[in-house]
């Protein structure tokens, strides 16, 4: 295969002559925030050769057909808000920032569904279905930036999976770019469907290497009449894992929400909030949403709670301010990374039912390394979002065990068969864990599927694995 | 690409050498019934070259390296209860039967799931769920014969997926023979996953032309203390379709089942059955299945479906013997076609708020072709289950205009946004159809994907699409 091409002076002309010269960026002229998404670690960050806005999907197509001919790298970016370095163009190829298909198309109140453009942000298309009385239930914590399409390149999950599922359980239809250039329309508004592969489910996920989306049609659910949070605070984070199963297990309660956040994380949040969540006693916290046709369901749904979440390591239960306390959940780390900034952040996913062994490997690690921690995620889903970092020990200390800590974490994780991560994705800042901990048979598996939609390697490369 | 090899007596002798010589058959000792399934046109039915029972996965692994090795296909086979030949194996090849693959390994009550080989029957993972206090919410109307293999095999939907989703949605992780006949475990038993390629979700629906799926964990639900089911009567298709978008709509109900009958099919299955279903009143028929925790909430359920149900079409509404209504469901189509032997079937999905608009073209076309029709199905997911039958038409005008109407019907599915098939897939009997509905460029996709995963063609050739 020949080398990657560079974005020559006539590749310019040929990309101005698609989008016109206001929509490109080239040199100096690219800001560095290019480089990186809000997850890329230094040593990955890398301006691209070439940024581009492109105004529609007919667009897109043009360029990527003109990339495939010439075989040069193509890298989608929405809102940038991604963890692993997604969006990061390589091989000093073309940035198609989506920023321009931003358009929430219609919204449909009578048959529930919504059609966006990939870059539409994920909190527009929320607003948009509430005023319709309707409720998108994709809800990732980076909800005021991000965009759908980026919700999709990740399969993101966020605070409502419990009930409603991940971002591809949202979406009916996508329309896809694929490394041909070719426009498609895969899925459809249907409920399910038998004819021919899943190829929606397939793009959902696959982090802009198979295909570049440029529209998805979502499901839109009833939006209930009361929603409710309440706090449950225990005395140890184990206790915290053991009432989650527990009401799981009961099937009745059938949250929207179960959200972690361990002690130290929400005092910090209260201090940079300036505001109170604990009443009296302070622990480690789930944050529960229900939601409720009327106050008779309310009462129901309040008082099974109560009995499920009735042991010895519950301290307080009390119903919460909804706004107050998911702003403080949305931007869990912040006032905590502020203090640490040097730290590691991990997305990893486990069954919800080795939660507390992962936690107890976790508790066990940190403390023969002595390592300092803050723990926080969609622990309904099994999906812990965690932070690392040296604490007291010295930097050189830290710098020079962590890998080892890594490994290790990472074995346990797959140990209890999970996953490197639940949400974020693997990018650039994961694939060489994946590479160390995936069945070889699964990858060869998915490097065919990569190399059969996209024979030139133009679409995002290197990123999730790379290819032999 | 060299041709498919017939299964010669070195072959065969090697095939003997994997399972041992009482399974495998030959010849005139292969059953007439490996021709074909339940729903194969009898053009299409074709005897295979030879039936294999492999006792596990690395039987199944050794028999595939096998056929890719010298270019033989491979068509694995369930319960046989498929309905558009995709069991049957092409060009002479080799049929697995996987029926010695029918173990329930593993069913852990408090992680709420289920380990099955592949010839699992779906009514004993029902029943294993059951006897442990949950349940397996895959419920296709052939539990009783049908197998999970062959669930995963067409991504089956059944009677729960209005409230719990397709057989894909139950799946949490597959072991897999692939076509280079290697065993891979794809997934894992979590909510949720970004790391790699949704490779679950693609197998599911591929019909056996990815990989071969050998063993499935499946998720278990907590099982409702109460289950009810409703009857309700309508004057006419459109007055149910109607009220099922109402109660869809609403969100409150959450409904297990929305199953719609015709008039005719309920009063043949009276006859059929000798027992009654309708009270007074007989019209077109939806049976609802709700769920509750306890009496009130039953109340609440039955007292919201009562008001959403109130409108001029609804004649009759009130509580049915759950075990007799599904009785009559599952078999719905038997009574007619002992009387009506000629018939076409079809498994359209459509959008649900577009059904209605369905049937206003189906009865529309009816009447212009003079055909006669029975419906039934998933509505409340749009998956509609239809016999269409000449009637009182000569048989000659029937066979005649038959394939002009099903060009305009299909037609119509997909005008509307829909799909040949909800959950019984493509196989050979929908080959031709999809081949001139589908857009190009997603057949590319499928087709590119199948060159990936089987360069050599071998496994279940034939199926979903021809390719170039």
């Amino acid at each position: 295969m020949k080398p990657y091409q560079p974005v020559t002076p006539a590749i310019l002309s040929a990309i101005t002559a698609i989008v016109g010269a206001g929509h490109i960026l080239t040199g100096s002229d690219i800001p560095d925030h290019y480089a990186r998404d809000e997850g890329t670690p230094p040593h990955l960050c890398q301006i691209p050769g070439v940024v581009v806005y492109p105004a529609d999907a007919g667009q897109v197509a043009a360029i990527v057909r003109l990339a495939n001919q010439e075989r040069i790298p193509v890298t989608p970016r929405g809102g940038g808000t991604g963890l692993t370095g997604g969006a990061v163009a390589r091989h000093d190829g073309i940035l198609l920032d989506l920023c321009r298909l931003n358009r929430i198309i219609h919204v449909d109140r009578k048959a529930r569904y919504l059609i966006a453009e990939a870059a539409a942000r994920t909190c527009d298309i929320q607003q948009a279905a509430r005023e319709n009385g309707l409720l998108y239930a994709g809800d990732p914590c980076s909800n005021d930036d991000c965009v759908i399409g980026g919700n999709i390149a990740t399969n993101a999950g966020g605070n409502m999976a419990v009930k409603y599922g991940v971002t591809s359980d949202q979406v009916y239809q996508l329309e896809v770019v694929t490394a041909q250039g070719k426009i498609v329309s895969l899925g459809g508004r249907l409920k399910k469907n038998s004819t021919g592969y899943a190829l929606t489910r397939l793009i959902a996920g696959s982090e802009g290497t198979l295909g570049i989306v440029t529209r998805a049609t979502l499901k839109l659910q009833p939006l209930a009449p009361i929603i409710k949070n309440y706090l449950a605070v225990f005395s140890g984070l184990n206790a915290a894992l053991t009432s989650i199963n527990t009401v799981l297990a009961d099937g009745r309660v059938d949250p929207i929400s179960l959200e972690l956040l361990d002690r130290k994380t929400l005092l910090g949040l209260e201090d940079y909030l300036k505001k109170s969540f604990f009443r009296q006693k302070t622990g480690d916290v789930v944050i529960i949403q229900t939601e409720a046709g009327d106050e008779t369901e309310v009462r129901q749904k309040h008082d099974r709670l109560q009995t499920l979440l009735a042991a010895p390591g519950l301290l307080d239960f009390f119903e919460t301010n909804g706004e107050e306390i998911w702003q403080a959940r949305r931007m869990w780390g912040k006032p905590n990374s502020l203090k640490n900034p040097v730290s590691i952040s991990e997305d990893f996913v486990v069954p919800v039912d080795a939660i507390d062994s992962f936690v107890q490997t976790l508790e066990q690690l940190i403390s023969e390394f002595q390592f300092d921690f803050r723990i926080a995620g969609h622990v309904g889903d099994g999906n812990i979002h965690l932070r690392v970092q040296p604490g007291p020990l010295p930097l050189d200390v830290w710098e020079k065990t962590l890998p080892l800590f890594q490994r290790q974490i990472y074995a346990a994780v797959y140990q209890l068969g999970g996953r490197l991560s639940g949400e974020h994705g693997i990018g650039l800042k994961r694939k060489a864990s994946l590479a160390a901990l995936i069945d070889p048979v699964e990858l060869e598996l998915m490097q065919a599927l990569k190399q059969a939609f996209d024979p030139n390697r133009i679409l995002n490369p290197g990123k999730i694995f790379d290819l032999p």
